[in-house]
């Protein structure tokens, strides 16, 4: 399955309870699309959150993200690691 | 210890080999700063290189970057996560 990181960079003053209740809409409706969103990493500062997920597509990944109203800002595919 | 995510987006076409040597690279030097890499996630295609670590400070993280031959693009310490 396809691994993807999205960018989100409007989110500056983005809370613990506020990311988690992001994240866990997203969670809710993921399996309508096949994704499973692995983890967020948020900069309350810069207003970046980083979230890595496996999905069939970059597009099925921002459905989800889209349907729970926080589309992402760019959806980068991962094909190499270290 | 703060935690951060740094982005390089210059790194278009980074190979498996290429990502693990320049990581690698990283590895050899970080406890000069205190830094610990923790994982590189690499788009080839968008050029785009993600990477979370651990250390004092993303001065300190920049430095180990900019040794290795790589400076970061962006660095932004991870306060929140989900």
């Amino acid at each position: 399955m396809p691994e993807f990181m999205d960018v989100h960079t409007s989110m500056a003053g983005v809370t613990t309870e506020a990311l988690m209740a992001a994240h866990q809409a997203d969670l809710d409706i993921q399996d309508d699309e096949g994704v499973s969103f692995k983890h967020a990493w948020a900069d309350p500062n810069t207003g970046h959150v980083f979230c890595l997920s496996e999905g069939p597509s970059a597009d099925a990944v921002q459905r989800i993200h889209e349907r729970a109203g926080h589309p992402a800002d760019e959806i980068h595919e991962i094909t190499v690691t270290a």
